[in-house]
Parts: structure tokens; C-alpha cells; sequence
């Protein structure tokens, strides 16, 4: 049971949470920050159990989304709305410190890191608000300036890139291209508002793109995988003047094809999600406009918490997006 | 002699040129659009011999600066501001038709391509105004978003990177560092505005600008040089939350070490200049607000650009930056 | 018939035309640039007829939608993409030239005043986008601000007031109040996507929109009439933080309350349509994210025009919204 | 002596003080949230005496700047920057609770309130950053959109005024015009790096202004003074496209002719000081690209404070600017 440490902290009653591709990679050990024997999760909704001195928006008994980003609201990133990298927050939960799959939960910056949640809500629908809706709406459908009438790609029709296909449609692109490995996660990506997919198996997404754009490529192209190849297929179709988003978390180096790109006037875009547009999410959320729980494939309790990391693991077989575990 | 082809265009006598840098590399066969027997040059200064019946904005006897960029103002990237990507303009003079070393050039899309020349005016430091001005504004500048306090670095003190330096000021950085193996042009750098200079030839660069920033490095890198190992420095300085604008034309692709920066919230931005800043970098000039003429070294007749090309090929010796070449 | 009298002139066989409410203002006499027997009308779908020699990206029996706005592309206005203040263009068809409610029109400078049609368009529906949608789009929306989860008031709930209520959903604003006199039109308003409507009858609207908004006000206002008591209304209800975009063509000065907004952070702006938005309203229509038809009420005939002026003019008889008037 | 209220407050021995504006019309009875009795004062700098159980970014002992404005960081309003609508801060020093003229004072929200002064700053020029610099700098030169290469005008050569000409020059405006009615304002004006100086007095200042702007009129006007009458002048120059500012406190309703401006795509922006620039200000003072310190003209002992308002009061015959008080 984790108590108060610092007085801007609250002890939240964990009700719903949620298994991140990021905690697969923690169990794999390619998450050096995160020691062993760490109690994982960074995503979730609960109820305010106790908090600290300095807490002035909570108090006990008070229904709460937790972000997965920690900020204190008051460094110099914090300021700049980069709470990514807060000097004392950031991704901290479930990997410096304890995290939301367990019973209770010590969430530091309670004030500027957790949302009071709007009495009538979907609980499960707002738990896919801790990290993935962010995550896809920031570093793939913000940073790659989706507008009206334009063209996008999303490479990866995993969780974070239906995400970011879901709210790319905010901004009523005349085309979202979806492109992946798998045919099942396609067929998903065209319920959710694809007007096009790309099976890239046979290594042709290029040319398929450049057929659909009559060769001029797109204007957005969002990465949601994270490794060398499916960067490279982002810089092979991006349109002069586009904007390649960087969402995927990448173990190497990859090519930068300079010799190509340097007049074309492109951008490309890295960023740890800074769940700055969470309020305007909950709001999208209230409003209709997106039926976040589409997303939710699999339900568990608490004590089947195993065997929604099996389920979750192996989501080629068993079709798994996101999996909701409930006290 | 040229003669009017189009009803767009305009015939010029040349007045006064330069040599770009890019002029070289056509020497060297490295742009394969240009092809043998092509007259060079896409910057100067010159008066209107003619004009095709479409012109309306000039003509014969007027005075104009030529923008290395033709643009049709009609096309879609022309109506985006990208005259860059015109597609039936962009970068051709002196490339793909003939350019202005020469007594007369024709020019295409006069209307959109050629700029008044104020009365009064010092043409010489206009002729920076065709492409080196721009360029380094525009390409590292605003696509680097040079801001009011904050610090920036310049990977590069040849002409184009002292002409990123210069522009740069337009926008009061707290901090201008220059960073090159030619301690000349550092030297150069100091007098033009650089509040630090960094040489390079240790290697350690990175650690000097960490150093100098209190270990978060910079906010905007510019790159200026167009090899793999200067955009590895940049990649090694920017902070988090900063942008590399890349000014430098490559032959080879980079490494991009996203493994690093995929959660750094960076931007990375390619350009071939668009002049669409021209019109303002003469009201600046007008104003006195940049001293372009300093970067002017050397002064050449037409009779001499065989010297001019000496000149400017070896300018670790000449210590050339711009040379003119006059009528 | 008008016959090419500038290398960039185009001569168009009409299709279809409408009539604007700018049209009515010009019969009452309010428009002073516009002078008796001229040919009104500056919107519409035609063939191209005939083409100047300037003209490079179209040729008769092109099939082209014809923006309200000519602009040179050459100007400084139209490089900066405002081209209702194009020197030689911005509102001059039906106003200081013929217009389009003719078998024939002549439009200057047409390769950047037209725009091609894709084959296979439903031609009443483009229309709309020659006035009507980029106005309610550029001026109300765009200017607004409009954004994903935010909060919209539009004051009026005529054509001009309907088309941005279309054009907003572009931005998926969680609520868009809609706020006029007429039931019938408040009516029409739901049906095509506001998510409240008041009533102003009463005098009462700031109080229902405060009400609505827990006391904070909309973050956007769109005044869409143009008189003093509905920019009153927008004042009232506008948000700290909040913009305030005026559509309305006014014919009186207003109050501007700054002994009550100087400290409001709030933003108020004007704009004469500018028709920057036309291709991107073109794919928008072409991708099915906007039935751009459900403005249209009323079909006449071009012999039949005098009914369609009788019809439109009593619109809250009629509920004429925008007539269509067919060759 | 003030105490500790709550967690986030601090105590501050003050050092350095000043009076603003606005303390003059509080005086005069025109601010209602000011109550009888209370201490005035909302600018300085001082020592920190004791901080509350929350402060985590100062310690007694430390040297800070004193925000005009307090910021909780926590409400909606501060994670969107706009710190001056602060649900429990705002405005409130020298207002709703005592303020800065006194020996101590206490201030809410502190690790978000103020800020450390770097070690080897001139202090004077820092208490130019408490609230006259950032006003001139956010609600005149951010609000309007000073640019390279662009036309400025600022109505009104106060204090006020002044600071808006020292930081517009941060973006190189090829012009800035300051028209007031005081001639030595206007001198002081030239000093601080005006262009062109317009004596309104004889009521043509918009003939002045077109006159100097080829008929153009200006792209930035800022309106520095708070009365009908300047606000009438910025309406009159303000060229198509261009932006007014107003920074002036105003106490009556003004005309705004949208009979004249409804179609000239102009913006009018009003703004509370939010002071999220004070650390860029704070690094461009460092750098020594701005000269805070000439705004200040007077100093005096905090036992001469009534000399202090005397001499500020009647800034027509005494010439003051700013007045430094010191402990």
C-alpha cells in the first residue's frame, strides 16, 4: 500500500487500467530505467484515496483519469506545454516508480497529472485517454499538421496507429491510407475510417501509395511502429512540403535519406507524448465525435491479469487492441 | 542572345553576378540535371531588355534583381509559397536553361521571378539577395525557428552558414554559436554577430556546446555544410523540444540516430529556398537593418570570371566569401 | 457577349449560377462600386469558351468552377495569399465587371481565378464553393479558430451562417450553438449538425449561451449578419482567450466594449473572403466529408431568373437557403 | 509583517520597486477590485524571507523577480498560458492583496510566480521585467505580430508605449512609428530607436502615417494609451491584413468602424499581460540585446515614496519614465 512521499501527492484506488505495448517492451528488459521487481502500468481511472498537503484540486472520494506523463506544472518544460520532459515528471509511472496494475497507486503532481472524470462517463472509453489517444492525436495527427482535404498515411495499424487513425479524423483529411503486415488489423483500420489500406507485404507500399496520390505522394505520413524499415517507407512517400510524425519507439539508428530529401522541404517530428490535449480529449470524448472504446478488444479482472498479458502479447492471434483490467 | 520564348518572360542584361557554390558542383558533374554547354549563374542583378506580352509588372529599362528561384504563381506549390517545387519553375536558371553569367539571360515567369530594385539602391548587396540571403533565411532560419532569447548554433561559417548568421539576428537569439574547422571564417563569424565559435577539428564539439548551454544544447541547429558528419553534430547538440534545420545539400544518405531522439520532441526540416521572403529581405536592407554587402570579399569584371571561379573555388586561401563579377 | 480583352481573360458559356444575399445589397443600392446595368453574379460552374494567350492551364470546353474572388497571383497581396485585395482582381465579377448571371461571362485572370472540375462532380454542389463555403470557412472558421473539442457560437443562421456550421464540423468542435430569430431556420441548423440552438426572440441569448457554457462563454464567435445587436451578442458571450470572427457585411459602425474586453485576451477579426481554400474544399467535397448540397432549396431556370431573385429575396418565406439557376 | 497563508506562498524582503500606471488610477478610484487600505505595488524585486511547505524551486536567501502576474500553473487558463485569467492568481498583487511597496510581501504561487535572478544582474533593469516589459512585449509586439521587414505603428510614447518600441525591435521591423502628443516623449522615442516620430496634436495623424507608407498604411498598430481617440488612430492606418493591438486600459466603450473594415482582413487583439515571456526576457537582458535600464529616469529611498508618486504623477513636467524605489 503506497502512502504520501511529497505533499503534491495522491494515493489513488486503482478501478480500471489497461496493458501498454511499452510494458511488453519492459518485460523484454529494453526499458533501461525500469528496474526489476517495478509494479507496471502507466495508464488507468480510480478513485482519490488520499492526497497530499499541496493538492488543491482533489480530494478523497473523487473519480480520476490518470495521464501517463507526470508534470509538475512548474519547470521550464512544463511551461513550454512539454511535459514529456518534466525535470521531476515525465514517464515515470509503472517505470521509475510504481505504477497503476495494482491495487493502489502513489501518482506525484496529483494537481497537473490527473483529470476529474465528467459524472455519466465510459470509464473504460477514458482509460484508452491515459497514453494511447494522446499518443496517436500528439505525436502523430499534431505533429503531422493533419488538416482538411489533405492525404495521410499511417504506417503500423497497431494500437497507436488506429489511434492515431481515429483521431486524425478531427481534422477531416480527405484520405487516410492505412498500411501494415496484417490483413486482420486492416480490416480493423477500415471500420475505423481508412478510406484506403496497404498490405505492404510484398514490399510495394511505395508504389501503391504513389498510385493512389497520382504520384505525388502524401502529405502526412505517421510512423506507428518503430523500426528502420517502416521509416524508410515513410520517407518514400512523403509529398514535397509533407510531414513525416515519428510515433514509434526505435532500438537503432535508421537511414536518412538526405541525399533525397534536402530540397524537398519536408519535416520530420520525434515526441514523447505531453498528453497536453487530454481536457480537449475528454471534451472530443463527451462530445461523440469519437467512440474511443472501439479500441477495447478484451476484458479482465485484476486477479486475470496474467492472462490479459498472454492475450495482449499475442495479439496476432488473438486479435487484441487494448484489453481493460477491472477491479 | 537570348530572345522571348514564352509570353511570360523577360530578356535581361546583366548588370552584376556571382558564383554560387552550387556552381561548383555542376563543375564537378555533380547535378545531373545540368547538362554540358549550360551557361551558369542564377543570381544578379540586371535591366529588362524585353518583355514577353503576358509581363505586366515591368518593362525595358526597368532595373530588377533576379531570384534564383522562377516561379509560375500559378501552380499548387506556388500558391503554397513552395515556389521551390514550381512545376514549371524551381531551380532551372542555370541549370536546366541558361543562367546570368552571361551578358543577357532570358527568364522565365518575370512577373513572379524578378523583384524592382529600390532607387537608390546598393546593388551589389542586392545580388545577395538572389539566393545566399534568402537561402540561409528561409532554409535555417524560419524553418529553424530562430526565436527572441533563444540560442542557437550554426554547423558551417562559409557563406551560406554566415548568411544564416546574419538573418538569423532579424529575430534577437540570446546566443549565436558557429562551429567550423577554418579558424578564418570563425574569425568572420565573431565580426558578423556570433556570440560564441566553436572549432571543431578535435571532434569535441558536442561537448563544447553542451557546455556552453549548461548541458541542454541548443534550440535550433543549423546545418550548413551537407556531409554526415556535420548533421551527426547537430543531432548531438539539439535540445529537447529543438529543431535541425538542414541547409546543407547532400550526396550521401546520413544516420539518424532516432533510437536517441525519437522522444526528444525534435524537428528536423529540409528546404530548398523558396524566396518567398525576397520582398521583406528588401525591406530590411532598405531599412539598414543587415549590412549584406559584408559578405561580399572579392570584385571581378565579366572579362575575369575565369579568375572570379579561381577565386571562389580555393577560398581557404583567397579567404573568398561572395565574389561580384560586373558588366 | 464578352469577348477576351487581357492575355489572362477567359470566356465562359454559364452551367449554373446562384444568387448571394451581396447580390440584394446591390439592388437596394448599398454597393457603391457597382453601377447600374451591370451584369450581376459572381459565382457559378461553365465551360470554357475561349482563353487569352496568357492563359496556360485551361482551354475551351474546360469544365471549371469559378471563384468569387479573380486574383493575378502576381500582387503583393496575392503572394501572401490574400487575394480579396488583389491590386487588379479580388471582388470585381457582378460588381465592377459583368457578372455571371449571363449566358456568357468574361473572368480575368483565369488561371488563378478558376478551377478545374473532376470529372464525375456534382456540379450544384460545387456551387457552393465558389462564395458561400470558403466564405463561411475562411472568414468564420478559419479566422475562428475553430478547434477539436472547443466550443462554437454562430450569430445568424442564413446561408452565410449554415456554411461555416458546415465547415466547422471540419475541426470537430465538441458544441456549436447556433443562434438566429427564425425557427425554421434553427431547424435547418440541427438537422445540419449544431449541437444547440437559442432563440434570440427574446433578448435573453448571452444568458442561455453562459447557461450552456457553465458561465465561461464560447471559445469562438462567428457573427454571421451583420448588424450592431448581433456583434453585441458575440461580445457578450466570447470567452477569455476567445476570437471573434466577423462575417457580416456591415453598413454601420458598432460598439466596441474594451472598458469591459481590453483584458479579456480575446481576438476580433474581419475578412473578405480570400478563396485560399477552394482546392481544399474541392477534396473535401470529392472525399463525401461534406454534402455541400443541402444548402440548395430552389432550381430555377436562367429564363426563370426573376423568379429566383423573388424567391431568394423572401426567404423567410420561402425558406429559400441558396437557389440554383441552370442554362 | 505578512505570514505564510498558504502552502505555495512566499514572504519577500522587498529591495527594489517601482510604480506603475495603473497604481495612478487606483489612486483615483477607478480599479473597484482594489479595496481602501491596501498596500499597492505589484513589480520588484527582492530577497525570499520564508517560503510555504509546497515551494520546491526557492529557499530563503534567494534573489528573485516578482511577476506582476501570480500563476497556481495548475488551472486551465495557466496550461494554456493565459497566466493573467489565473482562476486563483491573475492580477492580485498591489489589488486584491497587498502588494510590493513595503518591506515585505507575501506572494502567492511562488514557484510559479517568480523567478531567480541570474547572479551579476543590474536589478533596476529587472524590475523593468515584473510587468512593463512583458506588457509592451506580449500584448503589443506578440499580439500583433511584429515581423522582419514590417511596418509598426505605436500610438502613445508613455512608459507603456516605450517598452512596446524597445521589444518590437526584437524582430527587426524595417519601420517603427511612434506619434504621441508630448514632444519630449517623442525624442526619448527617437532615442530608444523609433524611425519616425508623429506629433498628433494637430489631428493628422493619419495623413502622416499614409503619407510615410506610400498610402499603404501600417501592418502593427499598438495602441499604448487607453481613450477613444487612439484607438480611432489605429482604425485609420491600419493596413489591409495588418493587426491593432490595444495594450491600453480602457474605462469607456470606442467606435469600431466595421462599415470600413469589415472586408480589410484585419485583426484587433486585446490582452492582460500574461507574463509567459519573462524568461526569454530575462535571457535577451543577459545577452544584452535589449537596454532595460533606459526606461528608467528617477530613484528613490522607500522613505521618499510619496516624492516617488509625485514625480511620476506629473510625468509631463518631470519627464519620468519609470522610478526606481529602493530599500
Amino acid at each position: 500500500m503506497p502512502t504520501i512521499q511529497e505533499p503534491g501527492d495522491a494515493i489513488i484506488k486503482m478501478v480500471k487500467t489497461t496493458i501498454c505495448g511499452t510494458d511488453l517492451h519492459i518485460l523484454k528488459g529494453d526499458v533501461a530505467s525500469c528496474k526489476p521487481g517495478r509494479i507496471l502500468g502507466h495508464e488507468g481511472v480510480g478513485t482519490i484515496e488520499a492526497v497530499g498537503s499541496a493538492v488543491t484540486s482533489f480530494r478523497k472520494g473523487d473519480r480520476v483519469l490518470i495521464s501517463c506523463i507526470s508534470s509538475c506544472g512548474k519547470c521550464s518544460y512544463c511551461r513550454r506545454g512539454m511535459y514529456s520532459h518534466c525535470t521531476t515528471g515525465g514517464w515515470i509511472l509503472g517505470n521509475t516508480i510504481d505504477g497503476t496494475q495494482a491495487e493502489y497507486v502513489r501518482t506525484p503532481h496529483a494537481d497537473t497529472s490527473l483529470y476529474p472524470i465528467p459524472a455519466g462517463s465510459d470509464e473504460e472509453a477514458l482509460v484508452m485517454l491515459s497514453d494511447i489517444l494522446p499518443t496517436g492525436f500528439e505525436c502523430g495527427v499534431l505533429n503531422g499538421k493533419v488538416a482538411p482535404g489533405s492525404t495521410v498515411a499511417i504506417v503500423g495499424a497497431g494500437p497507436i496507429g488506429l489511434a492515431a487513425l481515429l483521431t486524425a479524423q478531427f481534422y477531416s483529411p480527405a484520405e487516410i491510407i492505412m498500411i501494415d503486415l496484417d490483413e486482420n488489423r486492416l480490416e480493423v483500420a477500415r471500420k475505423f475510417g481508412a478510406t484506403a489500406t496497404i498490405n505492404s507485404t510484398d514490399g510495394h507500399a511505395m508504389q501503391a501509395v504513389l498510385k493512389m496520390t497520382a504520384e505525388r505522394g502524401v502529405d502526412t505520413a505517421i510512423e506507428a511502429v518503430g523500426i528502420p524499415a517502416t521509416f524508410e517507407i515513410c520517407q518514400q512517400i512523403i509529398a514535397p512540403g509533407g510531414t513525416i510524425a515519428n510515433i514509434g519507439v526505435h532500438g537503432t539508428k535508421v537511414d536518412l535519406h538526405l541525399e533525397l530529401l534536402w530540397d524537398r522541404n519536408i519535416s520530420i517530428t520525434t515526441r514523447l507524448v505531453d498528453t497536453v490535449s487530454t481536457q480537449m480529449l475528454l471534451n472530443v470524448v463527451k462530445s461523440g465525435k469519437i467512440n474511443a472504446k472501439q479500441l477495447i478488444t478484451h476484458h479482465f479482472k485484476f486477479s486475470e491479469i496474467l492472462d490479459a498479458y498472454e492475450t495482449f502479447a499475442h495479439a496476432a492471434n488473438t486479435k487484441a487492441l487494448k484489453v481493460i483490467i477491472s477491479a
